[in-house]
Formats: structure tokens, sequence, C-alpha cells
């Protein structure tokens, strides 16, 4: 039986919640444009597949995916929905809320929608921790993947880029066409960079407006990065690293 | 292909939104107890299940679910999730924003949660036909089977019920197990009735408070009504009822 | 001496609030049009007029009555005003919040207004319930009349029709001009209706847009339905069924 | 015929708001103790009988008063209502829009209750000033008598004093229980001062806490000042000053 | 040592608060036009002398001061910052319960902006009393001055006028261009003053409309008031009377 | 003359602004404990220096500093100061829109307190960028030294270790007491770092709970890193190293 909350009866949840040991994921992502090659939901798919791999291993509880996120640079191509970061920060709240009132301790949110919606889960983070004295972890591909990701020897994160699209090649080739994927190589920027690993003087990142969005978007069809060098093998190994990385968040929550 | 936003790059759904008339559907339910034999999520499957058999028909673009309702209610029994209504209506309007920016123009919200989420639901509706100039429908199951409940002789609408279950029985059978359903009549009630089908004075509708939530629960597992003379036939009935119902409602939109 | 809380001093509020039981009336309505021939108070003046009559055959407490009322739709004709669903919502919260503090632990508002103020009702008496621990019902002639509109032969609810102007006549004689009354029969809608007796399927209620109203109130100045047949004997009998059933729910609360 | 909007047609509304000059006036109070002798709407009865009188001399436009203000430190005694400023200052502004929508352009806020509302009325009034672009005046007895108030040898402005009670005993005497009434003479006190003609330094006000309210409403029932030494003679002399300053604030706003 | 609290570790702080026997100043002001002669920050400028000399003599704790305050009206001159009032209340509030949770237990603000500050400060200061059962105090040099004000032959209070000139002379003659002053002198005017001392009856408050603000800054660059006739001995005696007032508020304070 | 915009006069301002050609920088920082050995402003210090230095050399215009930020973490030990982070999002845009509203187009945040101000700083900056349309850069000295903290050999950023000593040391050298400071290694850690310029994987940060940072404060005093290594020649080049590059940036900005 998987773990997906939607799928117990109340009293499988209750039974569920105990052999969780207090620990649930919460998978969140976007639906945004990802290039010509990749569908909108590829962030939300991308944390529910880390989400459901980490919970086989584990047992722990998977809450139903918060599909949308914060893509307001993102709305320069159709079928992109962006939600305000203060809506998306009080319905994760009311989600921890409830959990915590069921006996859920500890919380993983899964953020497949990399850097933009980082802002606001740790908004939403502090104020379950203090607030509901729960433990919250906010596990993101980007910054769980630095080491793989130069083992690897992927190009620097971007968006749809190599990375991404071999990960989805790996776990969804149904959705993928990458005989429609256009490359647009990040440009080595002096000063900022949106790669967690970027290791020179950074801006802090914000959301591009949308006039600069347009313009990127005119390039590749919304791409940053070269999604024709992707690999389904190395995106096997980049989500097995994932999935290794997130049980281990798992097992330190349990044991605290 | 399927009609889901989030299975379509953005090429796609921009061809999708144009086939469609302009006309999305937005699923919404809620996590919550359903007595011993259904799932937390049953009123999200419901509200999924529909949508997807109307958009087969219809070319209607699905958006993805939002699996949270309002439920204080139900929050006496393990994994039930419950969202602050204004929460709950302002993501439903960034969401709406965000399909009005790229042509949608007519709204569907299918509401498997019954009379409670209605309550924001409309709240939502207004403001999203007010500021967007967009035009909405609130369609939920209990409210467009009056006739075919009666024809059926299922017995008022409670809460995980012959009517529900039956209706889960056809569409999602590995999700129920009608051996641990456990009945608990609706009394024939003076002055209120949850049953919109309800023919005499009533108060209007308030959730219940957590005291007497806890009360009902008690008897049947949360369930009020008779799930045990559930029938997935009655079921099959029922739901294709209802989608023929919705495919009626997408085509009175689309004309307008 | 009458049971308004404005006309008491302090000593005598403290002593009615005993005498009360703890329960207390919030009378509630609209500024809204109601055709050629009755005020705009109407919908305030119904749930006043029942307030009182309920109030003296069991000295239940009377709060003010707040005037206003969620009348987005009827702002197409002067002196209509609006307010927000959420303000209206936090006042009368704090008016529970301020009664409670003084020992009153069961509120019923009653709704002049119909189904549209139905709607953040429901949210204000479920966190009132929720939060402050209080008993609260929503009674709304529209839904307590049922049994007595089918009774008294009249057309179905719609606005400023038979119903309403024959309760005005009876109780406010002097506010209707019978004479300027235009009749709009209601149509027998397939899937829709405003009457919360409608026995068929139906889309769920939410305010009509601007242009909606505007054109609905081009045919008979606002009003829906026939109040050209209004009685004001019938309205006599109409209020004694909505006072009695008043009388009832406050009985019921007391003994809770 | 009055000019209160509520018992007004829609018809009756539009011809009086141009009879009105596009004037509107807006009687607010508070429910809140008043000693002994007096009600505790006292405050709202004060700015509803202005308002009429001021408008059967100019016709201008009354709205349905708001009974509730802010009155958080007189919760100390049975009855009283406090509503947060900012619940007020949003209903203010709603129903300000609303009259905007309908072509009233200036509105006048009758403040029954002195200083305390005083604060949110001001920010309501620049926010419908600075978005409407209406103007806005606020007429409080407590600084529109400053002059009457000496000619009359009336003690300083407190609560329920004999300032208020000899305008209620002219007004509203079957309201009035004098025989109640108990004094609490007002300490002229170094650096701080309720009254707004005191003539020396003064700390800006801010609304008691509930424990100093407590101690002042024990000395004598909540009043501040003497209101044995009201006369309705002077209440009468007060009343027509105040009529007369409205009338001339009326008249002002209509030549703008 | 100065008590500044930016300039201590938390040691010193902890040590601090235990001198100052629990009382705290934060100093308000704005960022606003004064004429051509005088600086944006003058407000600010004023609050922080008067809490560092008042400091100086009681060893009170200095809050870091709040450069900005509400000014609506003077945005029509450049470098002028409006804070929404409702965010300046909350602002304040925290920073009350920040200094609450380290044992400051009585607050004082002192506004050097007027009486348009003084509106949020009262909001601010009575949920701060509420809600964290602290002491506060609003001290304005406005209010606090009405005595010297007339001993000293002053001016009615007006903008930038005499009195705030020379006060910036004695305290900040290098950010004062007296040459460049021009004169607006307030007109006696029936109805309204700004003037707290004002002895007629009055208006209240609130802030100018932008065309209003406007007409009145094209007259002296946005000077009322007679600046040209300031005099910093004038000055030197307006501020110790304030300073010494102050020092006697904050002894009041310790004493309670 | 100074650029900071509190010490001009309007016409001043007028002429800066144009001067600045469009560029303006808020400086912000914290008011929390910073060990035994730095004051509690350091944060705000840091912003304000940079700020000015940078001023000096491209004349860009300086707004009055914001001295709070959001600090939950450090209230552990007195003195400490923490608002939430939406304030600090609202008054910040309220800053920007008054900016705006005189001409200037493009806005840099100097952010004294890493990252926690760096969430709310994103979004008042993507709301300010998309509302108002103005260019807004975040410039914190913990992601704009990655190269020169390595050149100088420093260890990791943590709290109040070498690197902001030094940089204070250079700067404030009567505001730090480094005989007080103790030291606190930062540990290695694995999966998480708040040092940006951490190569491995890493959780994104949540600020810790109250009872996490007590704990750590018990250690050193709040300090988190050696201080005890600190150079105020080390400062010096680490300062430079900063204001070149915000020059670079205020540049880069201009020519846009």
């Amino acid at each position: 039986m998987n773990q997906w909350l939607q799928d117990m009866s109340w009293e499988e949840a209750e039974k569920s919640i105990q052999k969780a040991g207090g620990v649930a994921i919460l998978p969140v992502g976007s639906v945004e444009q990802h290039g010509y090659h990749m569908p909108l939901g590829t962030d939300s798919y991308v944390a529910i597949t880390l989400a459901e791999d980490a919970s086989k291993k584990t047992d722990t509880l998977l809450v139903p995916p918060l599909w949308f996120g914060w893509s307001p640079h993102h709305m320069v191509r159709p079928g992109t929905i962006t939600i305000r970061p203060e809506t998306l920060s009080e319905i994760t709240y009311d989600i921890a809320a409830s959990l915590n009132h069921h006996g859920i301790r500890k919380l993983i949110m899964i953020n497949g929608h990399r850097i933009v919606n980082v802002v606001w889960m740790q908004l939403a983070a502090e104020k379950i921790q203090r607030e509901l004295d729960m433990e919250v972890c906010i596990f993101d591909p980007a910054y769980m993947s630095k080491e793989i990701i130069k083992e690897l020897e992927f190009g620097p994160v971007g968006h749809a880029e190599e990375i991404e699209t071999s990960h989805m090649m790996y776990r969804y080739p149904e959705l993928v066409n990458l005989k429609l994927a256009k490359d647009n190589p990040v440009q080595s920027s002096h000063l900022y960079s949106v790669d967690p690993s970027y290791e020179k003087d950074t801006l802090c990142y914000v959301p591009s407006s949308y006039a600069h969005a347009e313009k990127n978007a005119a390039i590749a069809g919304g791409t940053s990065g070269e999604p024709t060098k992707s690999d389904p093998q190395k995106g096997k190994i980049y989500h097995e690293h994932l999935v290794k990385r997130l049980v281990e968040v798992i097992e330190i929550l349990r044991e605290k």
C-alpha cells in the first residue's frame, strides 16, 4: 500500500502516522512553462516522484501535492499559473496545522520549483516552527544536488535545462519530447547567477520582470540551459542521489 | 491525449485553450474522514473523475486539482486537513487570474466536498466574476443530482453515505472497503437538514462544532447515512447523470 | 420595556442578558433596490420586525441592526450599498465576541437579505462557533418558509416579489407603494434557481454580474416575481409562521 | 418625507441624491455603557438626532446609522460592544464607495462617540478622499461645541456627564433616568485630558486599559463628570448650536 | 555611554533595561517636505533630540528611530515618503512586543510629526496596551507645548512654521537655511484648525487631499506659518520645556 | 554635502534625484544580539557604511535606514527586536512607491542582516518590480564577498564571526569590544550550512527555533564563528571590496 494520505481511510491514516514516526512530506511544485519539450507540471512531478520513492523506503506519510507555485516571471507563456507567495504560505501553514493536530511533528516540504518557491517556504516554515512547534525542512533538488551535478558534469542550473530534463526522461519519459528541445546556454554572468553553487560574488535572487522574462522566452521557448544534452541515465543517478539524501533527512528527523 | 494542464507543454496548452473554447474546469475536493470504508481523498476523487469524463467529451481544459478544502468539523478524525476558507478563496482567485491571462474566460469549479466548500467558492466566484470579468459556475454533485437521487431511491445526502459510496465503488473500487462500512441513518430532522433537496423549513448550514462532530463520529466512524446499501450499478447511473449535466453546463458556457 | 440593547442602561442590559437565557438576536439586512414599489431598507426591516416580535414572546436580547449587507449585483440601481463579505464577517465576529464577554452564549442571526448574506454569515458563524465556543444559528425567511409559501400559493422566491411585498404590506404598509409595482415573472429555469425549494438539479448560487443585473433591472425596475399579486393577509400568515419558527429556534437554543 | 435612504425606493433615492446636492450624512455612534442613567446607545442617538434635524433644514441624504463603534475601554460593563477600528474603517469605506457610485461626492460622518471613534474615522476619511476622490468631513459634537459649552457653563467633557445627559434629556427624555445618575467630577489633571478644549500641555489620547477603566467604572457606574447638574433647557441650546453648525458645514460642502 | 539600543551589546542592553526602570522611548517622525528652508527629516530629528536629551537625565532606553511616517498630503513635493498607517501601526506593535519580551513594560512614543502620526499611534498604543499589557504614552511636541507656545508668543501651529524652525535652529542649525524661508501666515479659519490649542468649534482633522495640498505648497513651498520670525533662543526655551515635560512623563511612568 | 534624504530640503532632494540618475539605496539591517563583543545594531551599521561610501563615489540618493529586521531566532538574548517579514515587506513597498512617485526608478536594498532578511526582501522586490515597474537589486555582503572571503582566509559565514567583526573594527571601532569576544567555531556540517558559498548538498535555510537558538547562544553568547581572529586590516580590504562591487552595481543600474 502506498503512503498517500488521500488514499487511506482515517483508520489507516492513524496507523500510518505512527508508522511514519510523525514525519510527513508535502510535495510542492508549480505549473509553469518548461520550454518546448517539457510539461507545465514538471516541477510538481519532480517533487512527487522524490516523495514517493523516499516514502517507499521509509513509510513516510505523503500529503497530497500542492500543484501550484509562485511563477510570476513565467506568465509570459500560456498555461503558467502563479499564486501569490503569501497565499501559498497560508495554505501550507494550514496543512501543517492540520497535520500537527493529528500527530505529525516533523514536516519536509519538497520543492520541485527551485529558488522561487524557496522564498515563501522559508516564511511558512519559520511560522510553522514557531507557532506550531513543529520541525520543518525544505528539501530542494537544486540545493541537494550540488555534488552530484558536478560529478555528472551537468552545466549550471537554469530552467528546463539538462538536469531537469534528464530527471524527467528517467521518471516520466512519456511527458518529455526531446526532439522539440532548444538550447539557450547559460551565460557565465558577472555578479549574478540563479545556480546555488555559483562560487563568485552574487546579487540575491529576485524573479525576473515580465519584460525580461519575455525577452528570455523568445530565445528558446523559455529554456535556460542545454536540454539537448540530456540523458536518462544521468537522470537516474541524479534521482537516486536525491532519494538517498531525502531518506537521510527523514532518518535524521525521526531520530530527533 | 488528456486535457490536464500539468501534462502539456506550453505550446500544447496554447492550442488546448483554443480548442476548449476558453472553458476550464478546476476540480476541488477535500482531504477529510469518510467513515471506516472510504478514503480521505473521496471528495477530490469525485471532482477529478467528473472533470475527466466531461473533458473527454468536450476537450475542456483541466486544471490540476486543489486537493484540500474547508473541513473544520472533520478534524475529529485523523488525516483530515482543513484550510481556512479565505485562503481557499485567494488561491482560487489567483488560479483564475492566471488562466484569464492566457485566454480562459469561463471557469467551472467542480466541488466534490458538497455544502461546506460551496460557501467560500461563492465568495471566490463573485470576486473572479467582478474583478476579472470571467463567467464562473459552481458545479456540485449534491445539488446537481436531486432528480437522479430520487429516481435511484437513495436516502438523504449525509456524509460517506450510499450516494458517495456507490459513486466511488463505480469509479475507484480499489479505494473502497465496503466490508468496513457502518450505517448511521440520517434522522428526519425538524427545522434543519444538510440535504439540499430537503423540502421543509430549514435553518441555514453552519459546519458543526468540534464537540458536535465528535459525538457524531463516535456513532459510525464519521458516516451519516447508510453506506451498506451502496451499489456500483447505481453509482454508474449517478455518475453518468452528473457527467451529462456537466457536459450540458460546458456547452451552455461555450455558447455564451 | 423593549429588549433592544441600545435602549437599556448597562444595569438593565445585565438583567436582560440573564432573563434572555443567554440568547441574543442580531438582525441583518441590506440597503438595496427593491423594485419601484418597496424601500431600499426592505431586507433590514424584515429582519427587525421578526426579531422584535419573537423577542416580545421570549424576552430575547435584541442587538442593534446591521443595516448593510452584501449586494454587489444590486448596485445597478441608485441607493444600493454593498459591503465586502469579509468586512461583514469581521464586524459580526466582533459583535459576537463582545456579547460573549457579557454572557451571551447563543446567537441567532436573522438574515432579511436571503441567499446572498447567507454566504458570509456561514463563515462568520463557523468562526464564532469555533473560536468563541458560542452556538450560532442563521435564520433566513426564505429558508424558513418553504412550507408556508406552498400553502399560501405564492410563486417562487425572486426579488421584491409577492412574498416580500405581502410581508412588508402587513408590517410596514407606509413604506410600500403597490401601485408602482411591476411584475417580472420568474422563468422556470433549467439547471438553476435562486429559490431554496427548487426541486431539480441546480448550479450553486453566485451573485449576478453587473451586466446581467443591469439587464434584469431594465425589465421591471429590479423586481423578479409578481408583486402585484401581493396580499397583506397572506403577509400576516407568513409573518406569524416565521415568528413561530423563530420562537421555536430560541426555545431549542435555550434548552441546550 | 424624511431623508433616510432605507425608507426610499431607488427612484426616490435617485431624486434625493440630486436634491441633496450630492451631500450625505452617515451617523456613527457606539453601544457602550453610559453610567447608571443613560442608555447604551446614547452616542448613536446623539449622531442620529443631529443628522435628522440638519437634514430637515437642508434635504441632505441620511444613510442608515452604524450603531457600533470602537469601545474597548467600556467593555468593563455589560452590554458594551466594541468593533476593531480597522473593521469600522473598512465598512465605512465600502459605504462611501457605494454612495460615490450613485453620485454622492461629499460625505459627513457624524460621530456621537467622541475622541475614540475619531481615530479610525480619520483613517477612513483619508482613504475615501484619496482613493474615491470624495470630500469628507468628520463632525463630532465634542469638538463642535467648544464655544457653547463655555457659554452654558458646563464642566469639562468626560463621559455620560452633564453635557451628554442634558442633550439626551432634551431629545430622548424617555431613555434617561436622571434619578440614577451618580457624579464623578472630572479631576483637573496635569498633562492629560480627554476634553478637546483643555488648554494646557497634554499627552495624546489612548483608550484606557481594561484595568484602569474598571477602576473608574467602580466609582460612579462608568460616569466621568457631573450628570446630576444636567438640564434639558441647556441641552436644547446645545443641540441647536450643533444643528446650526452642521447646517453650516453642509452649506460649505454644497458650494464647493 | 548613550542609551541607544543599537549601540549596546546584549549584555549592556540587559543592564540598561533594568537601569531604565523598564521604560523605553521610540522616536518617530517622518520624511516629508518642510518648506524651502528645512530638511525632509525635520520631524524625525525633533523626536530624536527630545528622546536623547530626556534619556541623558533619566537613563531611559532609546530605541532606534522609525524615520518614516504617514504623509500622504506632503507627497506633492519631492523626497516625501509616506507609509500606510496600518503598516506603521504593525511595525510599532512588533517593536513593542520585542521590547516587552525583554522586560520593557512602559513605552513612550515621541511623535515629531504632529497630528497626522497621532492617528495610527493611537491605534498601535491601544493594541499594545490591550494585547501586551504594557503602558503606552504618546508624547507629541505640538500637544505638549500649548503653554510655552503662548508664552513665547509664537503664532499658531502650522507646518515648518516659526515653532519647528526655531527648534531646529537651536538643535540642528546646520540643517536649516533660514534665508530660503518663505512665510504663509496661517489664516484664522472658521470651524477648522490644525492647531491643537484652537479654542473654537472645530471639525476633526483629515489629511488634505493631494489637490488641496498642491495648492497650499504652491504658496510658500509647503510652509504654513511664518518661519522668518524664527529665533533659536525661543527654540531653546521651547526645547527645554519639552524635555522637562518628557522627563516628568518618564518619572510618572517609572513610579507606576 | 551628503546624500541622505533626511538632510535635504525638498528642492535639494529634487536635484539629488536627478544627479543620482534615478538610483537610490535603502540600507536595512537589524537590531539583534551580536555576541558579547558587538552592538545590537551591527547589521544596520554595516548597511549604512556601505551605502554611504558607495554614495560618496556615485552621488546615489540615500534613504534613511530601516533599523529593524526579521530576527525571531535572536530573541533569546536581550535587546533583539524582530519585525514580522510581511510588515517589513509592506513598509519597504511603501518607501519604494513614494520614491517612485518622485522619479526614483531603480532601488538597491542593502541588507546587512544576511540570509534572514533576504527572504522578505525578495518578496518586496518582486512586488515593487511588478507593480511599480521599478528595477530592484538586493545587495547583501555575505553573497557579495564570496571571493574576497576566500582570499582573506576567513572562516565560514556564521554570526558575529571574524568577517563581521573585522568589518566593524575597521568602520566602527568604538562599538566593538574584542576583549569580550568568545569563539564558537562553525562545525563543518553535513547537509546544511548558513554560508552561501557552502559547496555541498544543502537543505534550504529556515531561521532556528527558539529552543535551538537558545542552545547555541549558551555556548558563546550568540556568536557562531571565531571573532577572536578578527583583524581591522582584513576588515578594510573586505569593506573596500564590497564598496567597489556596490559602485559597480550602481553603474550597471544607471546604464540600463
